[in-house]
């Protein structure tokens, strides 16, 4: 059996750190155990190449990469969501002999699924593995905006000393409301990590009302417009999939109904906020912060706005490239539910319902979308 | 009578940002209230001067100040923590009219205070006013520690995107051991914000237990030897005060005792931990990261090596000037809290117990070491 995994290059960092599992080097700790199975197991890194052009549509591997040759009969494709190979479906016509696409990480959306349905390949993730991760990501990127860190360390690192400067746009987290767009395996989990500070309320937008004892659990309180949550919002934080339903749901109409001077967090998916949008909002001071892992295309190009955007006092900018869900720890988990994802489909066993978004034709998760 | 203050630079920042309360320009808000009532006001600002050479001695006003000349006849002496005005005990000998220091903020070591004690000059603070606010920078600093979040903020600005680079030393703070020095106000905030992370254990030092539903509340273990202590910890916060038995309580011989690669984060003050030896344990590899806001010296000194400092992947630095207890949010508190420290005074009306640190010729807590 033939399995294409389509990593990311990690260089002399992989050697030297042999717990970068989700890199080409370290084979997501597959490889013998693949091929002492009589498997074939391709590594292949994800071409990197910048666009000159930022644009939301997908981007495309080159038809001579090594993702493009080895898809046409490779049965089983692995793919992260942080270089993802972006599986689209003119790739799939091409794809004749796939079956299993399996994502180590959370967040298929780089999958052409309703593709994927109607070839009946099945859609995995490893769910859980890395919900930690980002849900801390997002706490340490919601305090790190409203007490406004990043200018402060660039102040010190420069040999200056204003705290006034730093001060007049630092505040507590405490007494403020935060919201979470999307109360699922992540948002839930950030607003557990938030309980503790104080917050003068915590909001959710969901499509559907959290059971009643997980709501008590986190004194939550859902609202049901969207425009009326992000108003009543000091902290907006993105937790829910990309898919059509989602994609550029921040955008420029619904900025319009943020608090003034708001602080976004998105780890979600980039493409979930508007770029040109967020960045105007953030120059204007419409937001105070915005801050994230996840661009709306991967790797970000070297001038994509984001990199560079600040608020007018010329800070409020947290962005990082997309790791929050691929820590070591995180690597370690997800390389083991990828392993156990492929140990289940080598012997016909069933798959754990909670990892499969795409079973035989069908979706099975209500997460992309699908209502 | 005449009330003195030693407040910061606020600059063009505190003429467009009048919540900046704690400098000189905007004045605690104190002002027209004093003067409304026949007082004197002098609103002065430390002078900024960087010492060519860093050191662990106090940092002294040049003696033709405002400070020097002011705290000749001065009754009421108002400081911050933030850019102090230290007041040494041969300038409390200067001081002849002075009977009550007021800190706006937390933390009075850079009062000389044994010696406030012999001439019966009160010390109060505005206990409480930002202890939260420090709270929330600590788990903020460990997040961002832990995580790796400085070299891949660094990363996005310059135009790079390597994940693997970040990722090798990215980590969770789930399932780590996390430990503070102090589990006083500050330590047991830290505590509190913790418990949902499920680190693998919380521990503390401290010269006394924490009461049973305190220690029950955070699942928090006491460790009574400070090096047993330090050698469980993979991340170790500081948060007592500075008095001769912390001062420099981090020292050389402290870091051998600490696991591989912790990472450390004091907000405290910073001649608790040596300079030096930090210094040289981050280059090495013994910790993996240094966050705080706090100097041996303030404001820190254009080549204060913790400006740079980094470890061996050329991260791990989180500092930034001391500015995590004057968020807007703490600068009403503690203005507030002068005000009515300053109020009972004048009225001659008993002062809250938890504002006192000096009474009339003795200690009344036993947070500076007095046991």
């Amino acid at each position: 059996m033939k399995v294409l995994a389509i990593l990311y290059d990690g260089g002399e960092a992989a050697v030297q750190e042999s717990r970068l599992l989700g890199t080409v080097e370290n084979k997501l700790g597959l490889k013998e155990w693949l091929e002492s199975q009589g498997h074939e197991f391709i590594g292949r890194s994800r071409i990197m190449l910048f666009k000159d052009q930022c644009s939301s549509t997908l981007y495309k591997e080159g038809p001579n990469s090594d993702f493009q040759k080895h898809i046409v009969d490779a049965e089983v494709l692995i793919t992260t969501p942080f270089h993802p190979g972006y599986l689209t479906r003119d790739l799939i016509a091409k794809a004749k002999n796939l079956k299993i696409c399996i994502t180590a990480g959370v967040g298929s959306d780089h999958i052409d699924l309703n593709a994927a349905v109607d070839r009946r390949i099945q859609v995995l993730e490893v769910s859980g593995s890395n919900v930690v991760s980002v849900a801390e990501h997002v706490v340490m990127s919601i305090l790190l905006l409203v007490r406004n860190f990043v200018p402060a360390h660039e102040m010190i690192e420069r040999g200056d000393w204003q705290v006034s400067d730093i001060a007049r746009n630092a505040f507590d987290l405490e007494g403020k409301v935060v919201g979470t767009i999307g109360a699922g395996r992540i948002g839930y989990r950030v607003l557990q990590r938030l309980v503790p500070f104080d917050c003068k309320e915590l909001i959710y937008y969901d499509y559907a009302p959290l059971p009643e004892a997980a709501a008590k659990a986190v004194n939550a309180r859902r609202v049901e417009d969207l425009k009326d949550f992000v108003s009543q919002c000091d902290v907006v934080t993105v937790n829910c999939p990309l898919h059509e339903g989602t994609r550029g749901l921040v955008n420029a109409e619904l900025l319009k109904h943020f608090k003034k001077g708001a602080w976004l967090v998105n780890t979600a998916r980039g493409a979930i906020c508007d770029k040109d949008a967020v960045a105007a909002a953030l120059a204007d001071g419409t937001l105070s912060g915005y801050s994230g892992d996840v661009w709306n295309v991967q790797p970000a190009p070297k001038d994509h706005i984001w990199r560079t955007m600040k608020n007018p006092l010329g800070g409020g900018n947290g962005m990082v490239p997309h790791y929050s869900g691929t820590t070591l720890d995180a690597q370690i988990r997800y390389a083991n539910g990828v392993k156990s994802i492929l140990d289940n489909y080598f012997k016909g066993k069933e798959q754990e319902a909670q990892n499969i978004i795409i079973g035989l034709g069908r979706y099975e998760t209500k997460a992309y979308g699908q209502r």
